[in-house]
């Protein structure tokens, strides 16, 4: 699987890091992997799902922890989600993180016409659900955006229920179906590559999510491991669906054996 | 669909009174409706989701607000899921309204191998739900007993999400199924049928709810009328699965019309 590789598409949290309230702890020798590819000359991108945070911020937390990475490398769903807003004229009304808001601030939010959920972490209120619904309802024809569709995410101090699990909540409410900006949808994947100017047959997806990192990228035609760091758990190697091309301990690992076939 | 009746099932919110923080306010005509109905010699029995108080303190407001019940005559969810509980030697999380604890007092709670959810409202935290996850997510096979599986309910001040779209949060979360006890479930009203005594063929269900109590009663081989009052929307009678055997007004409507022909 490690053959005729030229771009490595890497997920962030719980490949690079763990994330936590305190910020984060780097997973160990995920800094140094991350030098080494640059190094190698192999194509590397950062595809994530993060949206608790601006890029900018997210990059800065990163470069922080000893992380080799800035702002125009990251694959984010919000810039792809205010891309669509702008194309389709919809004025959104955010149930987001506090610290997502100024990735939309040039969007005209006024009067929404749809709703934007994010992984909005401790904004996911009662009130904030409610208020979110009732925009929802009240629409003709209720158009829901939903910033990614994890189920759950791991932080230092236990799992957490992700955007996906609110945006099937308001699915259910308004009996509509939302439209995923981020992985594992196809397109936001395919953005990923192009930025990147690799084909996917010759693009790897190094992600700790089974379903969205790693079935969403092949089904775009890339390979795809799964890091046994992050949300990991040993129950997903028995998963129904999807079947990584390799299992590795951790990114060290993989850049280990993607670099010894250069 | 007036013939041949000897019961009615009525649901409460939406139905005899507009739920509110304020305690709620009776729907026009609805308290003299209950009078008649029992006046009439009918058989009646109060069906409720209602999952935010006990039944003694639940009827104790309805009592207050005029309404001619008693704790025996309703039929509601907490009750038929502590039946469960026991028979299945279940523990369970509760992930409820702080009113509806006390039914539960006599379940042992400790070592939790389930999880209950009702319509926690304001319990409907970040926090809350974290934690509901992380029990279910622990257990080898999650078991998930959701008490209704209601989209939204209607208060004084607006709509509000229902149990149901917490429900599909958690079951999206945790890839399971959760066992609903409540409307719309074929045990639920057929066990407020064996209690008043009247078989599906001769009973009329009265609700403001098109497919937990009207498309719910119809499959129990009831006759189900839906009053334009509560959580009603016009579109409902557009509604692609579930046709009301008629639409009224009101309560007092269809006591109207159910007592001219008796």
């Amino acid at each position: 699987w490690a053959r005729a590789v030229r771009g490595l598409l890497l997920d962030v949290s719980g490949v690079l890091y763990d994330s936590g309230g305190d910020g984060g702890v780097p997973i160990a020798g995920s800094a140094e992997a991350v030098r080494r590819i640059k190094a190698s000359g192999l194509k590397l991108r950062f595809c994530t799902n993060e949206t608790q945070a601006t890029r900018e911020k997210f990059v800065k937390k990163l470069q922080g922890m000893g992380f080799d990475i800035s702002v125009a490398e990251v694959t984010a769903p919000a810039p792809a989600a205010c891309r669509i807003l702008k194309e389709r004229s919809l004025r959104p009304h955010l149930l987001v993180h506090n610290d997502l808001v100024p990735e939309f601030a040039e969007i005209d939010k006024a009067n929404p016409n749809c709703v934007v959920i994010g992984d909005a972490a401790e904004n996911f209120t009662y009130a904030n659900l409610n208020e979110a619904f009732r925009v929802l309802i009240g629409m003709e024809k209720p158009v829901l955006i939903s910033l990614g569709r994890g189920r759950y995410y791991k932080e230092t101090d236990g799992l957490k229920l992700d955007v996906g699990a609110y945006m099937k909540a308001l699915e259910y409410a308004c009996d509509v179906q939302a439209e995923v900006v981020g992985k594992p949808a196809k397109m936001f994947f395919e953005s990923a590559l192009a930025e990147m100017g690799v084909p996917p047959q010759q693009a790897i997806m190094i992600g700790d999510d089974i379903v969205n990192d790693v079935g969403g990228a092949q089904r775009c035609g890339m390979r795809a491991l799964q890091v046994r760091t992050g949300k990991y758990r040993p129950c997903d190697e028995n998963h129904p669906d999807v079947k990584p091309d390799a299992y590795v301990n951790n990114l060290a690992e993989a850049v280990d054996i993607i670099l010894q076939q250069l």
